[in-house]
């Protein structure tokens, strides 16, 4: 990662501010022949758009992609893949106020000890409108391995809001796209329904935590010890705004349990491929895929734009409050499940292709 | 980060496998005119050396590091500073089972799947040996620390073995250095010594949560999106062996807060420099840090290596049984202290010169 | 460098093809605080525009330039600054034949066999367009070098055509804007124009060597050994289309030169810094700027695209002829000179940072 | 690149200096499985071994090389190849002089500019004893090739020195190896020896150029637009000490073409495959390879320490004179050939593995 760039070999370069002209994704290192138009992106990017529920910031942006360089005649090239999404809908006025003043919470103070100089508009550069590049990028690197490895499949998906957290045992996939948190407990969204109308009211917001699974991914990607797949996972997750943890597998929990309870016994499955009797390791050893399922579960942040009025001080050094009015998400973290999913897309390409360099078909077989 | 590689500028390639003739750093982009010599570096390796207390491997490792490269009368060249410890006590005959069999929750079944070949003795390239390479190469961002930021100082300690937690009311900073736990709590050191006994007489073994924390660190290092500090941390946590999880700040816990209960409200020092009513964001807004504490946590699993018997698999594909024995850590989240101390300084030193880089002294004043 | 980026701080991500939508630079890592604007770029892609003079392609394109990010009330902000230019001559008719057949001296047929698909429009990614994109991404390293290193002035001229050399001793540097061809020998210029005339009319084109030459450039820029300023530079002409040789200082000549001629001599000048007898090293030793003039020099085959009669192949692997129709130049070199000028530019800015952040002022002082 | 390493997936990092302890590369990113011992390095690091005739440099060093890791059971594993040479000839007294004055011609004074400390010690990390890294790594490269693409041949040898010029009308490979110049014109390797012993005599030294010349290399290496085999090439060829210039196919030359000249027309071979009427391109058009031989030259500049006294200045700033005595290569560029070779080979590894991984088997066909 160098700055707004990650990726080895499936190199995304994001761009833009949430006030600019526009923002994208320069996406570099495509593998050639992959079907693509802007309809296939557009699909994922209204997964993430704003405005879609009454739990998520009212701001209007059609989100539309178009695809500048990189594909011809409906596939990819090879060469850089340019996506860009023009912003329409900038209200600047909401943001008067913080020109001169640092919200708590938000990088404005950061971006200014560092630049010297930010822009102010809808928080800039930092503003979770730039996950829409991500996002758009990711459904690029998912039209790759629909090409390279069609048996990954990737979901994302709300386990906990606030305190309050989904039940496992009522878990059912098919649930994740009928509510607004993107909830496979559906029993869980009700209640979680009721918690943010009742924060949204008052003006404040919550944390969640995201959990992203892939299945189907080729066991032997990643690479000792800083190209580790989890470590460009964790890498991915905590690049994403208001993210605060990641985990892998038990995650933070592995260190409640003993070796005996960690330990994922081998055994052969009737395909000829090793099984394993649990999955601590959240599919990933030595940082290299086991070819379980890939398990990241990411805490994102509560959004730090609330009506609750917040001492701070200006630029000039004088203490005062803030309220930061505008249109923003309760609950942050539901946007974010989207985001996460492209993440992974982004690294299993990634590293799928890393893997296909150095390796090619040199792996072992068991058996 | 590129397979062995870490670091943007301050770049750190490790080499080396644990029953090898010896393994090492190899430390690019250091500043010249840095002190160094092979006794500030084995300060520290001697507190990562196993075999220091019973709660650790008890392998015989003198650990002792030469410089054979980019120092000069004294002071780093800056040129490529080469570090390498050779390995002496390799008794590979405890090894010799575990050449055809994967141990479960070791890397042994990844690295032949990837690679079609294995070095089985000690793990190889995965074994937590690796780790002394890291320690040596942070001792030199230690001292080019020293140099450039004097202020800067880190400390990593445990505050969680198994379901065992510190309590942070005990918290005692100089308690650290002195028990085997690196606890600032020296009541749960006690009880995490009776704990690990009893542990390690089963042939059991258990997990721990490390925290890591620097003071003194200068505001605006870190830059958007990918280049952000909190990525950075991640992914060097990320990539210490047996790691599964990572936090700054709240961490997996910013889940459960509300918007007002985590805005870290803003004030203005004596010093004329911000100051911040508490630090849920960890030192790091927007990846960028505040100039409060970086507060890093991370979990690392219990040690694989356990006296149970497990069920696993046969490079043949036969279902069997294994036993490993040999000289393992019963909690090696002991060891992973220093080593999440000298990660925490290569990725503070690193963004210190990318900052210099792009923005010199453009950065912005408050007041 | 790495596919379609080049640089290590300030990094140049170039994208687009020649008949696609639209091409443009992502650039990453500018200093914040450089005032920027179109009209400044605008001035620099001018220059390299075609259609300017009959020397050059008939092709009309605007080469309008947009400023998609990074830049926030006219200065730089820190951020990723997109460029873009939107294509709007694109007449494909031209290309029709080329689709199935490949043009000698084209990528045509290194891309098919690279990617298996390939974009015929104008030459696609391989076509010189491009270099529009390195132009703009120049613009914007030449108004941060004048913010960091005001000194340095970059001028790029023509030094020879086919056989025909300007002569050094009638250079005169007011005379490089005043002829198309960016000659400071004004009658080497005239016999230029003569035989360009006889060779365009014979559908015929010809070769060029470019020297661009950067005064004022710190001492101290560069890195051993991989990092060398000198192995940027090659790389970074050697990345221009059509470019077959690149030289520092004495370049090939220095094959010729014996040690005593050869050695640049060392004084005192009377500003207290070190002067040289003569600058066979191009200002750089040991990969290393002595603070002299930076001498590049490169060649440009002639352009491939020539109306007689080529023998070429088809895809389906069938020999036959091809005529190269369309607007192209006579002598491809004319319009290099910008873009040599543009890629020493990045290059400067690249290691000015570079120096800053890994050495900062701790540079060695003479006297 | 990026300071002390080259290569994007197969990554070598050269450290060391002349007279330190001791000197190497950290190859990583080598395919696993590749046949490696310390013999198969040696026999080429002896062809670049200094005291081999009267021509080069009178320091005996073994230049054995160790493999550190990396290497099981005479394959390696994939993960990082440390190779240490150990320095034994280490007359450092020979260099007491230089320490306070910087020889011209030599990186003393830019060393000094930049760091503000430099290892004196027989010219430090300047010295060209740290091409002996790069036939080693190269070594490694070419043993991946055998299994890789058992096709590739890479042949170096000299084509020029000072004026005089071998004729490639009495080119015979055979003689490549049976003469002290590496030359293939038996003829001019006599003539050669006749004037280096005159120049031997009078204290001075020359330069030469190098040609290197790869066979078999697949078609479709190398990408736009930044990494381009030639650009690769032309920086891993530049990166060399001492050189000058490179040139690709015509090279410099290219200029003086015209594009009836330069256009080298395509025919359809009785394999099946491509063939071309002449190699003007070198073997890469549009930065990726023809499937054609690869031709690189570069010009090595003479020997800069020489007898004959020069004026130059020192740390203080006086000026005075020095006389570089000590065993230096009288023309460095005939030891420059064993570095051009193995630097052709890691630039052809390299691009093989990044074609795999982008591309894998989707390139296209012809017929």
């Amino acid at each position: 990662m160098s700055l707004n760039t990650f990726g080895h070999l499936f190199r995304v370069t994001t761009w833009g501010e949430s006030h600019g002209p526009a923002l994208g994704a320069t996406v570099d290192g495509c593998p050639p022949g992959v079907a693509l138009d802007e309809a296939m992106i557009q699909h994922w990017l209204d997964r993430r758009k704003p405005g879609q529920s009454k739990y998520t910031t009212q701001r209007r942006e059609a989100d539309a992609v178009r695809i500048l360089s990189g594909v011809y005649e409906g596939r990819t090239t090879g060469t850089p893949v340019q996506l860009m999404i023009e912003n329409t809908d900038q209200r600047s006025k909401d943001y008067g106020e913080i020109a001169g003043k640092f919200r708590p919470g938000h990088a404005d103070i950061t971006y200014w000890l560092k630049y010297g100089i930010r822009d102010p508009r809808g928080g800039g550069r930092s503003s979770a409108r730039e996950t829409a590049a991500r996002v758009a990028a990711g459904s690029v690197a998912r039209e790759a391995l629909k090409l390279l490895a069609p048996e990954v499949r990737i979901s994302g998906y709300m386990v906990q809001m606030g305190r309050l957290r989904a039940d496992r045992d009522r878990f059912d996939m098919g649930e994740v796209e009928r509510n607004p948190f993107w909830s496979p407990d559906a029993a869980a969204a009700a209640i979680w329904a009721a918690h943010l109308d009742e924060l949204r009211k008052s003006g404040n917001s919550v944390g969640a935590v995201i959990e992203v699974v892939a299945s189907g991914v080729p066991a032997g990607l990643g690479a000792p010890v800083y190209g580790k797949l989890d470590t460009d996972l964790a890498a991915a997750m905590m690049s994403i705004n208001a993210v605060k943890g990641v985990e892998i597998g038990a995650g933070m929990g592995a260190a409640e349990l003993t070796g005996t309870e960690n330990a994922d016994e081998i055994f052969m499955g009737n395909d000829g491929k090793p099984r394993f009797s649990s999955n601590h390791a959240g599919g990933i050893l030595g940082g290299i895929s086991t070819g379980q399922d890939l398990v990241v579960r990411f805490a994102v942040k509560p959004t730090s734009s609330i009506l609750a009025p917040r001492r701070t001080i200006t630029v000039a050094g004088e203490e005062t409050g803030i309220v930061t009015k505008g249109r923003h998400d309760p609950c942050v973290g539901i946007r974010a499940v989207p985001v996460g999913e492209a993440m992974m897309a982004c690294v299993i390409l990634d590293h799928l292709l890393l893997h296909r360099g150095q390796i090619g078909d040199a792996g072992g077989r068991i058996g």
